[in-house]
């Protein structure tokens, strides 16, 4: 299976364009067990520098998760388009009502109908360490270094 | 969020159902430092009995992953449908050339062209040991147990 590497400029431009029609991310974290849950997340990766924002609720089984142990994965995937994309990196809890306000966007309102007035309201931040994906036809996997 | 619980029969037809028109999954293992990695996977789960099988080369990442930390999570994602699976579970290597014929099938030429005269074809069985879904419109989570 072809490897490429690319350059941090390109991965940065590239990651954007790999992303951009899949919205959703199914967010894989560990549990206290060892098991590994996901579940769909609406992803904020607008001019990505290298991390993906989350919204998320503070008490919730993933933050506990997420604090127990940092690594995440978040897997994009479209299989009408063939499209996926394997992100690995680490995952941490952000209680910043600014950073929240730049983010906001009303498709959130489906999961926080009290949107920036709720209490619950935060976000998590993942810190890429690494990106792969494969596209059609060739089903070829490509990693992304250098994040 | 609302959890419902079903009994292991209506677990078992249901979940054939979930996934019957989303044939590949994300399959994320734990690398030996604890990273997150998934990849595209191609499901063979006719006749769903609680394990789920998957073609692999015998030697390759995923297998020395699974080797080491036998959990994983199957992410099945149809952004269009708006259909999102967690599939947790345990994962074993297994040799069997029986079970290899019986699940063979020739999408599985574009990654194994010799088919199963390929002496790196082996399979992945994953016992599956939670289950949860999310559907339109209300993305409620589903949780499914008994399996
Ligand atoms: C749509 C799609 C389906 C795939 N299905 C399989 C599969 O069933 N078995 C497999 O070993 N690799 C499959 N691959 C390739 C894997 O995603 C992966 O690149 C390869 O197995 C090596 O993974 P590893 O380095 O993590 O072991 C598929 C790729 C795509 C794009």
């Amino acid at each position: 299976m072809a490897r490429k590497k690319k350059d941090t400029q390109d991965v940065t431009e590239h990651f954007d364009d790999l992303i951009k029609d899949i919205k959703v991310a199914m967010m894989t974290t560990v549990e206290a067990d060892g098991s590994l849950r996901s579940r769909p997340m609406w992803t904020h990766a607008r001019d990505f520098d290298g991390e993906l924002w989350f919204f998320t609720r503070e008490h919730s089984p993933k933050v506990d998760e997420v604090t127990h142990d940092h690594h995440v994965n978040l897997a994009y995937s479209d299989p009408t388009r063939d499209r996926y994309v394997s992100v690995s990196g680490r995952c941490r809890l952000v209680l910043d009502k600014e950073k929240a306000r730049a983010l906001w966007n009303p498709t959130l309102k489906a999961w926080f109908p009290d949107g920036l007035d709720d209490p619950e309201l935060a976000l998590l931040c993942v810190r890429v360490e690494k990106a792969e994906y494969w596209d059609t036809p060739s089903s070829r996997m490509v990693q992304l270094t250098g994040m």
